[in-house]
């Protein structure tokens, strides 16, 4: 089953999938000099929106749950990705450390069994290892479909980190260490540890994302000579100071982003009334829920007491306002959402939150059944009616997918704190 | 459907086959770091004997036919690794050229189409060249699958080969140049000609890559603490010259290598009648189908007769006598011979050859039914029963399909005119 776009106005996304199946040879092959420059995170999950008019990637996760969703079916192209990321950091790799949230949550330990899989037919010893302080002997919990996880607690020496014989080469984190950076994690100088701690949530930025989605977006849409906002989301950013007038100051960002998206919206002849996401510029922040606004005028006091709920008064608040790109995809009458997942420079496969709620922003918590993409995005048909093709729109997120982890590469680049600089 | 094994003495194969599971880090890890020193063939099809008290490969195809054999489900992953072989050669490809055989083989078309449609869907521009030098002008083969492929005459010119409008960085000869290699396709400095002409089959010897294949099959067998012989043909060599004592010299051969064979099988007390093949030597050959012999006894009159309306008695000529490896999986009643497909490093599928004959030794021209494989070989489970799941039956075939593929890169390594020697 394959979600229709309940949408009349799709001519613009049809024509960007003949556009972007007829440039194939091009898409892959600049794909392929972007990845001579630059190192692919090693693991992504992007959410895409398919508004029938455009299409955009809306968060970029280095740190993927959710592997379980995959389809049997693609589990070979995982493998195959993972040994083509294996031979390339780490050889000689025999020991993979994998590093779970602190959770109790079933779903999120079936997805860390997935990945575990993964590595395991990939030809690697994997191995879980608990951040949980109080975690002082090895646990194994049970899994709905049969099998059993083993979490460990760590053991940290001096110079390296592993569980009690098990000294790994690699160590992935699959935890977004959203609290900060633990000190048992960092300062292994000897083992690689990925993905980078520079890219976990504490520390990273959704703004420097958006700078960096922004600018691999501008270069792609050259290539195949369109407008870049046609796969682009606009943004702006704020800064909320303690006190008076941060009412204004987020007034202004809602109102400039709001503005530049009715003028595309005119530009484009699209009669949909526009809105503004508006999210924590931190990733770490459990705080604000995304925060959907349709006219500044919602912003009143209503709208700043619930904000008021998450964010502190009294702190200083980096805020993103991003356009809201509205999800046209529907099973029957639910909202499906898709989300691509990477290995490496490979896409992987991918899956649709089917929502049951009508309306779904991503929110963390929303309540959603996956939907396995039910055919490759390896196999695009060409000549197929656009829009008519499953396989040929599971390609085009593949492609958009791609281009939203090109950026989390740049942004990685940007913001690591021992690049070395040439002036 | 997954061909039976049709033998009581199959206690060496599962042993094998969950020595193999058992050891699969150590087997991949051992493969990335054979990776590291050697080049993979660009692509490469295996054809693999079972015999349920040993499996060895038999014959390793560098200019691999019958991709059109493979499931429609394992064609992502070699689009997947196509893409990786890719990157590696030449990353700025844009447009590759194929060299089918020259044939009305409507099968071998269907094939070319298969491989032109994974470079295709790999991001390529694929177009095909015919060494036909009597071929002026374009030609479209109408396929079965209601597909057509257009073979167009080459145009050479000093430094590089093309069609009209059509120059391309990478040529791939999906033709096994056994009558020679032609000119057209010599001294291309500055193109990839894949694979090197030294591999073709009017050059390549068998007996070179037997040499290399033991030493694989040794190094991999000590890795796993095992006699070679489970997964390694033996093989004696020798060259017939012409006059008298031509039947004494393959005698002597065959009767070597019989002698070898019977003492392994009493040593693991197996209970068949112990048997060779014997091979042309050089692989350009159209002359002698392969040739078994159960009893030097056999090689009688009518042997010699039968021998001589294949190999001119006036001429030199090289043989090999290679160890019988029966095929004990059966469909039904059929034999059935596994074919390992790879592209790159990675294992991508294979079939089975179904013979509608009892008696299959991999005979030009054999008349078999193509059977996919029906499960990944990405996909095997710790804990089955050996013998019992084809995942894992698959998995360690694409192990000794690997270890053949391996030792191919050993043969080019060494046959190559162009290696640099350092003394």
């Amino acid at each position: 089953m394959v979600p229709h776009l309940a949408t009349a106005l799709n001519g613009p996304i049809n024509e960007l999938e003949a556009r972007i199946l007829d440039s194939m040879p091009a898409i892959e092959r600049w794909f392929r000099l972007e990845w001579m420059e630059h190192t692919p995170p090693f693991y992504t999950a992007v959410d895409v929106r398919n508004a029938g008019f455009k299409l955009a990637p809306v968060e970029t996760d280095l740190y993927p749950d959710g592997w379980n969703h995959l389809t049997d079916e693609m589990l070979p192209l995982a493998v195959q990705a993972a040994m083509a990321a294996i031979e390339k950091i780490c050889p000689e790799a025999k020991n993979l450390l994998v590093i779970p949230e602190r959770t109790g949550s079933v779903s999120h330990l079936e997805n860390v069994a997935r990945l575990g899989r993964i590595f395991s037919l990939a030809g690697l010893n994997v191995r879980y290892g608990s951040l949980d302080p109080s975690l002082k002997e090895s646990r194994t919990f049970e899994l709905p479909d049969g099998d059993a996880l083993c979490v460990e607690p760590l053991l940290r020496t001096q110079r390296r980190l592993g569980l009690k014989n098990f000294d790994p080469c690699t160590i992935l984190l699959n935890n977004r260490l959203s609290k900060g950076v633990p000190g048992v994690v960092e300062d292994l100088h000897e083992q690689y540890v990925l993905p980078p701690l520079h890219g976990s949530d504490s520390v990273r930025r959704r703004v420097h994302h958006h700078q960096a989605y922004e600018e691999v977006a501008k270069k792609f849409a050259k290539l195949l000579g369109m407008d870049p906002w046609l796969i682009h989301p606009m943004y702006g950013a704020c800064t909320l100071e303690p006190g008076a007038g941060r009412e204004d100051v987020l007034r202004t960002a809602v109102e400039a982003v709001m503005s530049k998206v009715r003028r595309k919206y005119k530009e484009y002849g699209i009669n949909e009334k526009p809105f503004v996401v508006i999210k924590e510029d931190g990733l770490g922040g459990e705080g604000l829920p995304p925060c959907v606004v349709r006219d500044a005028r919602e912003m009143d006091e209503a709208f700043w007491a619930r904000l008021g709920r998450h964010l502190d008064p009294a702190a200083t608040c980096g805020l993103l306002v991003q356009e809201g790109v509205p999800t046209h995809e529907r099973i029957n009458d639910a909202v499906a959402e898709p989300v691509v997942y990477m290995m490496d420079r490979y896409v992987v496969g991918g899956f649709y939150r089917i929502h049951t709620e009508p309306e779904g922003v991503g929110a963390k918590g929303a309540s959603y059944v996956p939907l396995a993409f039910a055919k490759s995005h390896h196999l695009p048909k060409s000549g197929a009616r656009p829009g008519a093709s499953a396989p040929n729109r599971f390609y085009m997120y593949g492609v958009i997918g791609r281009l939203a982890m090109l950026a989390a590469s740049y942004e990685l680049e940007a913001t690591d704190p021992n690049a070395e600089v040439y002036d």
